[in-house]
């Protein structure tokens, strides 16, 4: 969508050549004006969603308004774990590498929030190779739940994340598709 | 507000007579219709608000949905760091003690996100000793932001956490206001 594109191009920071900073809109301060299009962008596809999966901590703006644009259905939010070890009797877990901090963090989420047949539309803020949303998917898939896609603010497309979702067979739609950097500055695609 | 009352009444859950559980509908699974009548509460009284400001992690869907209610203001959230030493040049700190947890958070904020003369509202999930908001506070005078108040979802009013921000001159509202627990089930002030 071109209002995101244009705000990435005005005031994200690209630093060395690969990561994006987009704490001054998305994850520290938050645009909520530019939050209700995005999230108007990634819902409107989708109908019949149960409930919304995303994973802490600067998913939760877009999932709460993604909620906001379907009716206002529940919202649950993974939570990270830097400790390997977590007792798995209540909650469902999945690994997750992060792209930018390259560490590996278990998520969980309790099991009475995501449960067999719902059908689920997994939010997040960012995507690079996409581990968060496999983590999310992982975890539907646990619990039985009817994953109907994934939607994200941004994505580095080139990171492949989307391709990996894809070839699981769910449908992924981004805000801002970016193809690559190119004299610091974000390259869409079309 | 009668609505968060019953809820936690119905839902919560209270562990060892002084933790209140309310990962169903607040800080885990997220009920969007409740957040959507309790930030409507939690903001009525305030207006000519430029920025709310909240913390990681649960306060964001609260700060999002407030903002909506005053006109899609922008959001901060402060990011707590378990590292006690941080590079100040760039971010406001304040130190923040959890009672749940009992450890010490530093809390940064970005010195361009919080600035001298906004008119600054404080939004978060709970309050208990009101370590965060206070927190906030600290990190609004370090800006000379202009603090118009605190609202939180649920407080545990006999923990002090009111008496202690009103002190310091500022209006606290709180969705539903804990006087004590009796028989695992949570008492409510007038």
């Amino acid at each position: 969508m071109k209002e995101l594109e244009e705000r990435i191009l005005k005031d994200g920071v690209v630093i060395n050549g690969e990561i994006l900073k987009v704490d001054s809109f998305i994850n520290h301060q938050i645009d909520v004006k530019l939050l209700n299009s995005i999230c108007a962008y990634l819902t409107k596809d989708f109908k019949d969603i149960d409930k919304i999966l995303t994973i802490e901590t600067s998913g939760i703006a877009f999932a709460v308004c993604a909620s906001e644009h379907l009716g206002d259905i529940p919202v649950v939010f993974a939570k990270k774990s830097k400790s390997k070890i977590v007792d798995t009797t209540n909650v469902y877990t999945s690994q997750v590498k992060s792209f930018t901090r390259d560490i590996i963090s278990t998520i969980t989420v309790d099991k009475r929030y995501v449960k067999k047949g719902e059908r689920v539309l997994i939010i997040d803020d960012f995507m690079a190779e996409g581990n968060a949303s496999l983590g999310l998917i992982d975890i539907c898939d646990q619990a039985g739940a009817l994953i109907q896609g994934v939607g994200v603010a941004v994505e580095k497309k080139f990171q492949g994340g989307r391709e990996r979702i894809e070839k699981l067979g769910y449908k992924v739609v981004a805000g801002a598709s970016i193809i690559g950097f190119e004299n610091g500055k974000a390259v869409f695609a079309d």
